[in-house]
């Protein structure tokens, strides 16, 4: 597939924020670049939960990569998964076909993992990609009209039970926006059951939601999530999930709808690589993120272990942009036959939405919540949203629910091997 | 399932436009009603093929038929899938349990047809529902994606064929945007396949484009679609479809994408109502559109067959609605003890969108094409779609669209069964 050139070949696999950042911080390097990504699209992962939560669509958060690199001359996009990689042939193994690298950047990310209990996954999918979206939303959605078909009671009460595992900011913006739907959006809308009576559990193993956050901020959370109707279960360990519920320490929780949002787990492609990687797949790299004794070969975002003062470098997506630009200069440096620099993570703090008008903000110092923050939050997140088409289509969403509570994409689609479909 | 109740029951299956403007015509009268629908949202069809080639996302044209019905109180939506009827008991046998009636409305509408060939259908998919339209989307978008990754000229040809097979509007619309797509909007983003390069085929058996339409405009369409670059086949028989092209009498198209918009076929329920069908499964109904010999049953949308003057009422949107509208107003007459009245269709005349900024338009004897028809075109279509943000949202994605040649939901989504997929 590669063709002889005269100028160095370099391979990204991966076209999420540490894979997108590096290429086109490398537009104007004398260079070929090809960007391997198994989707069409770039994602922006920070505002999936609202897609599957039915209040975005998915083209709102996604844009073609070819689309957004197009005026980019010196790279090729191709669609196409990465199986394997030979670090001596310096050669990629594609589903179809080969790619020779000069350069290779591994950013393939992360997905769930479940801690040895991978038989969960079919019970309590996920969200990383734009289909785990979708059938997160189909899921729900799904739970509601289930519910208004059964005549049973306790057997209606399961459907509309939900339990998000795992406080994260993933696991909190899910909970508070089910607790939303349920409570608001849906409240007219059936005739023989009524959602205003769902349970939403938030249940976490650590002792408090947010953990990144400082403990105000998390107790700040936690008491604006119980306003909202959430019941928080902390220092509950989950023991055992199944299609009709979950089983936290002693407590059974009857519930037909139960998402992960506890365990990451590195992309497979991490292990191949040969270096020596942490318990959850990530690879430990050198301090410029080359891998130990291959230069010419990097890692970056969720894939990679990097710490710093003593803490992991989180895997969200500013730590996955500062990789891929740091990545991109490292290439330079390299060709220019300069060292290279060790990669320093600006931490410029977190932030987690926890329903309408209300989130929590901890940037440099300055810590929000509430009203403000959710503003904060919302300000900051249209910003970085990549395309002035979705910035639009996104802000005229979001300012029609909040002034009708409703939802833009409450539509089912797929049939999918849920196994609540058997229902 | 049914509980005891003063006033009658009516059951309508299929929340298209048949079923759901019979709905809420019935919204003031002495009725309980339960509307029943596989999915959970009323789809605009007539907009379908824009999510089917990226144009809108799907949410844009749907919307959920409880959220729609909200405030209608005698009305209960239940989403499942009518599986029988027993007209002696007056029972309808779901999925998810049974329903019994008083008055019974079936406008589940039609599904596609291959003509007896329905080994076909995998090859050459049909678009009816928005599940279709996004695996349709899947296909189109990801026959690109493989054009770019293949070495082979004759291969990477045959991914940039495509077919529509059928050149009535859905046919004409899908070939138009096919072309604007290859020829327009892809146009930079490829390094190794060209999309200028692609092949757009549009086969019709008949002897024009659009035959029911006058044939001055059916010339006008073939011209303008022609000149987009599509190429007309007319008085085409095909006589095979296979996952690599399609022969179209002597002539073998190499094809790796071939869409259906041929043949239509009746919803299977219509053989269950023991009357009279025409070869594709419409029910032959009595003048109000009930079954004969049933006057509690009634037939409407794509499931009815009505002559009219000697000639089919259309399975088209306006003809469904005003046989829903029909079938309340019947029922309000049986229950006050009138006679009914004769269903009169009232052609307002028809339309079709070819491309951007070219359409057809025949209303009330009003012939237009080109600009103005299309603008005429777009304000029906935006006139005609449920609830105030999507029309706004719709809007605004075309006004862009039109400015930058952009579509807006180019993300490719599911795994899907396709065979495209195996290649």
């Amino acid at each position: 597939m590669s063709t002889p050139s005269a100028v160095p070949h370099i391979v990204i696999l991966g076209g999420g924020f540490g894979g997108l950042w590096a290429t086109r911080a490398l537009r104007s390097a004398p260079v070929r670049i090809t960007l391997v990504d198994r989707t069409n699209h770039h994602l922006f992962q920070p505002l999936l939960y609202q897609v599957a939560t039915a209040g975005l669509s998915g083209p709102d958060i996604a844009a073609p990569l070819r689309h957004i690199l197009r005026r980019q001359r010196n790279v090729t996009v191709r669609m196409d998964e990465a199986r394997g990689i030979d670090l001596r042939q310096r050669r990629v193994a594609l589903a179809g076909g080969t790619l020779d690298y000069d350069y290779l950047l591994v950013a393939t990310g992360s997905s769930h993992a479940y801690f040895g209990h991978d038989d969960w996954a079919r019970h309590a999918p996920g969200m990383k990609t734009m289909d785990d979206a979708l059938a997160i939303r189909r899921r729900i959605l799904s739970a509601f009209e289930a519910a208004e078909r059964e005549p049973d009671p306790a057997r209606r009460a399961a459907w509309l039970s939900f339990v998000v595992i795992g406080a994260g900011p993933t696991g909190v913006e899910l909970a508070g926006t089910l607790a939303e739907i349920a409570h608001h959006t849906l409240r007219d809308e059936f005739r023989e059951a009524d959602p205003r009576t769902a349970q939403i559990h938030l249940v976490e193993a650590g002792p408090r939601v947010l953990a990144a956050m400082p403990p105000t901020l998390s107790a700040e959370a936690q008491r604006r999530l119980e306003r909202m109707g959430v019941r928080v279960h902390l220092g509950a360990a989950v023991t055992g999930v199944d299609e009709a519920g979950v089983q936290v320490d002693a407590q059974r929780i009857e519930a037909r709808t139960v998402l992960w949002a506890a365990g990451v787990a590195a992309s497979s492609l991490g292990a191949q690589l040969g270096a020596p990687c942490d318990r959850a797949g990530r690879v430990l790299v050198e301090p410029d993120l080359s891998l130990p004794g291959h230069p010419e070969v990097f890692v970056a975002g969720d894939l990679a272990h990097v710490e710093q003062d003593g803490r992991l470098v989180p895997g969200q997506a500013p730590a996955a942009k500062q990789m891929g630009l740091h990545v991109a200069g490292a290439i330079g440096d390299r060709l220019a036959g300069r060292t290279t620099r060790a990669f320093r993570y600006r931490d410029y703090g977190s932030l987690a939405s926890i329903g309408r008008g209300a989130a929590v903000v901890d940037v440099r110092g300055m810590r929000l919540s509430g009203l403000f923050a959710w503003w904060f939050w919302l300000v900051a997140h249209i910003f970085f949203l990549i395309g002035f088409r979705n910035r639009l289509v996104v802000m005229l969403d979001w300012a029609w629910s909040y002034c009708t509570w409703q939802r833009n994409a409450r539509i089912i689609v797929g049939k999918g091997n849920d196994d609540d479909d058997d229902a």
